[in-house]
């Protein structure tokens, strides 16, 4: 059992279903726009029809001011860290990683849904980026885009990308070719 | 001048300076989710301060459930062709189009802004994309990912790059690398 700070806002979207694998996605900073909440909101509620998911906050660090960037990525790297199970396999959206196609990212996950038990993880961190703590527990890196997208849009674009993903694999008409 | 049916909306956020470059941003479908109105609304917003720009959503086709998708985008295709000036430099949002990063595309508005005084067109599709007379109108294709977003969700993550492209060229605060 993981140690939730009470801090720390999670959404459960759907309980765990015996051993059925759940998608946690983690985002560093909270949603502060009404349109990206609202955003937001309709894509995980629309997930949660397709998979066990849970969506986490993990509040902004206060007075960065006087902090390096650094060490800002450290204390969100730590509370990041005390999020993920052992067992989970951790993929962090980043610059540095690999792109895929909506259809190929649907393949991907299929094949661990298939295959593995282990919870996936998906983060998405704050305007500076990761911690080399954090690269260090990761398992993959996923890149969106070789654009920078701001990263408050990037969990509302990631949201739909998931819900895409679930409706490739069902054969659901959401997704044109 | 050009013929623009009156059923066409158009929001001109600044208005023509001179000879001053103008870039207009043509999408296909009107905006349905009073999120993504908002989203696009604070970028396009923010971009009247930088440059002319202009915003123009072309209405849905309506009873297409008869048509074939060709059909709906000769359709769309007819709408489109009809905003765009001889002189124009058109760039279509097409998934076979250039990936480049948002310093790269910054770099690419100011390459035209100082060498040339036409209008720069952005166009994005509808669902099923453009018509192959949109596709020879076009002098170039820029693609945002290698994944599919939901075309209504594009206008604001490319409204957001357009914003973020101009605050690079200033030298402001806006964009991390």
């Amino acid at each position: 059992m993981l140690q939730i700070p009470s801090h720390i806002t999670i959404f459960v979207y759907a309980s765990d279903e015996g051993k059925r694998m759940k998608i946690k996605l983690i985002s560093v900073g909270k949603t502060d726009r009404e349109w990206l909440k609202d955003g937001l909101q309709l894509y995980l509620s629309r997930l949660k029809h397709y998979v066990p998911f849970e969506y986490t906050e993990i509040p902004d660090i206060r007075n960065t001011s006087s902090m390096s960037r650094d060490t800002v990525k450290a204390r969100e790297g730590e509370q990041i860290l005390r999020l993920i199970a052992p067992g989970d396999h951790v993929i962090l959206l980043d610059e540095h990683g690999k792109e895929m196609t909506s259809v190929g990212l649907a393949k991907r996950l299929e094949d661990r849904l298939v295959s593995f038990s282990s919870d996936i993880v998906f983060i998405i961190g704050g305007p500076y980026g990761f911690h080399e703590a954090v690269y260090g527990r990761s398992n993959e890196m996923l890149s969106l885009s070789k654009m920078t997208f701001s990263h408050q849009m990037v969990r509302v674009i990631f949201a739909e990308q998931l819900y895409r993903a679930f409706t490739i694999m069902k054969g659901e008409p959401y997704h044109h070719e």
